[in-house]
């Protein structure tokens, strides 16, 4: 497997679009983007488990469980379209009509995503304006695909893009994505946006399968404030144009295939958690020797949740107890007294606790691994021979200057 | 029933000491504090779920389950014995021999309690120092019933003391409570620390019930920030000097003790919550007409313990779809499309949902209803006739300030 540039137009077949239609008028960067296949895929997707889902959710929820392809997805920032009852559902038909008028192909092949302020009406006079423009702006490029990337920006600092290839049956597969994180961000099935393309020829069953097994390891395991958004949502989209024999089983090409959707998929979940609201760093709990994978994950999840654990990474300090105690009010049973834990960083690695007490550590070394940009918490539990990791951010004054303001 | 003053030393028969021993070396404010009942009491208390439990929470199980009656507590703050092994129980077993000395009563009448760093050891010097300074300290005065509950402050701002009178059977019974909170405050089952005293004579079978029922819709509808404490503990001491005749059933004057502790520890919850670490307001959850009384109750904790709620309260922003959202993720089923939501404080009332949907509200009028001390959220989800009230605080940058660095 090779890590390749190109996010979504990285796979055969794919072009990207983005403009700025002033979703929020008083916003100046790109705020929609399309993303086009030259022929229609087979899609599969999750989506968020929130009992409030916005209608775009509810339509594409739709389209990839009603039909065999789609071939364009519509993004917009500004506005989640979500609490906007039938109307909004509207909206994503009239969206889906205007696509599907200017690209020539139906509107049951046409996925839509929205972020934004929930509770808000899409302005569909610019919305429908924004997809007037977009087949002209249709490249392969990778600066348009970079440009497609920040358009689905909202707190977002970076753009998030990975894209890997392989070789099955002789052919270039290419597995390459998008997203979007920032706030909101404790995915229960999915994360807040994310777009995945391949090549790759694949039955839809079996796409579906992989993309639904590796989220819960991989966007289900990062948060950034626990709260799990109305919008959440992961595409995958497969053009089949790399002209590898068709995987229609769990052969050694959908292994190859799986690791390689695992790749993109575990790369964009990282990017999320590092560029959460305000955070100064990626913060990643690994849970070893557990006895069971669940009881590894609820343990992970819980450190990389507890705010007084992240905001004790943004100030650098081995506050350890919050670490233990996070776990300890987790539902996952452990022993406390046999603990052992770690930090580790580019900066070094430190025991601070044996069997559930402090080591004689040094303040200052620990200080120097909790201040490089990826911080790992390393909880050895001695129960058995499973582990997961969780991903999350610092907890830091700019998270709160950024939400106690959001919609100004 | 009346409210009145004292605190711990409102009823009858009971005295408070606190002083200074600098537990944390920097420490200038007093850090240990001491309740004595003339006379032995009945005893009831309610502990931390957390896994991670700290020996002081042991010790008092103990006691409270295997001994009758119990006659002094002694708390101190700075360390909280928590994560320290079996040295740590060592050390309340000390401090209960230090105290039985000092006061000449079984060691196995005193209870301990302590809150501050997990992991540290307890400086046992200087906790025996300070429990030999307090028989001479021993006062049932208010001035020093306000000194204990400043004693037990850690990022508290302000003393926490509730007290009401009421008559059974013909005599004046008094109970009175003091308490701190601030952060890792998420009880389930109990709160940080909490200590209630009553002159009641009453069964300590009942006083128990009664303790566990009423911390369910107080204590355990609190959040400060989603961490449950290693040290959680509320106790409950009945010393019987009132002289009333002794409550051994549920009569009408175990309905009146029943409202008089309710409304003690009603009103020290909302203390904690409106003081909660960094906090600018009391900010209070009511959903109402739900289906159950454990629906309304999750609704409403869900709530009030969402960052991005909390960030928004503080911002003065009526963001009501952080609301609508955090209900979405919660484990209660409920219908979106037709809840309506108002705010509500002493600036005035509005509905801002109806039905799932933005009203045509002020922002304005929102905002000013948003400034005030105490702000209330009101979720109408017109399935039924319970409801159940939940009470926080606003996420600021102090709240991050506070513990970014707490242990320095």
């Amino acid at each position: 497997m090779k890590d390749i540039t190109g996010g979504v137009v990285a796979a055969k077949g794919f072009k990207t679009a983005s403009t700025n239609v002033a979703i929020k008028p008083q916003n100046t960067k790109r705020d929609m983007a399309m993303i086009f296949s030259e022929v229609p895929c087979v899609t599969a997707g999750v989506f968020t488990t929130n009992q409030v889902k916005a209608a775009p959710v509810k339509w594409d929820y739709r389209i990839v469980n009603e039909f065999d392809t789609a071939q364009a997805v519509v993004v917009n920032t500004g506005v989640a379209n979500a609490c906007t009852g039938t109307e909004g559902y509207e909206y994503c038909n009239d969206e889906a009509k205007a696509t599907s008028e200017v690209l020539g192909i139906s509107p049951d092949s046409v996925l839509v995503a929205s972020t934004g302020v929930i509770g808000a009406k899409l302005p569909m006079d610019k919305i429908v304006a924004g997809i007037k423009k977009m087949p002209d702006l249709l490249s392969d490029s990778e600066e348009e695909a970079t440009n497609a990337a920040l358009a689905i920006m909202t707190t977002d600092t970076v753009p998030k893009q990975v894209a890997v290839e392989i070789e099955l049956s002789g052919k270039t597969v290419r597995v390459g994505g998008m997203c979007k994180g920032a706030g909101m961000i404790h995915p229960n099935m999915a994360t807040m946006l994310c777009f995945i393309t391949t090549d790759a020829d694949i039955d839809k069953k079996l796409l579906q399968e992989a993309l639904s097994d590796i989220v819960k390891t991989t966007f289900n395991m990062i948060s950034v404030d626990g709260d799990t958004s109305t919008n959440d949502t992961v595409l995958v989209l497969a053009n089949g144009l790399a002209g590898n024999e068709k995987i229609t089983s769990k052969n050694e090409d959908y292994d190859k295939f799986y690791e390689a959707l695992y790749v993109v998929m575990e790369g964009l979940s990282k990017k999320i958690a590092g560029d959460g609201e305000g955070a100064t760093c990626l913060f990643e709990v690994k849970v070893i020797n557990a006895k069971s994978q669940e009881q590894a994950r609820i343990l992970s999840k819980s450190i990389v949740t507890s705010n007084l654990t992240k905001a004790a990474i943004f100030g650098h300090d081995a506050n350890w107890g919050r670490i233990l105690c996070a776990m300890g009010y987790s539902e996952a049973k452990f022993d406390p007294d046999i603990v052992d834990i770690y930090f580790e960083s580019e900066a070094g690695k430190i025991k601070i606790v044996e069997n559930g007490r402090a080591t004689d550590y040094s303040e200052d070394e620990a200080t120097k691994i909790l201040s490089a940009k990826t911080v790992t918490a390393i909880a050895d539990v001695k129960q058995g021979t499973q582990s997961a990791t969780a991903w999350g951010c610092d907890l830091t004054l700019d998270y709160i200057r950024i939400n106690a303001d959001y919609r100004s």
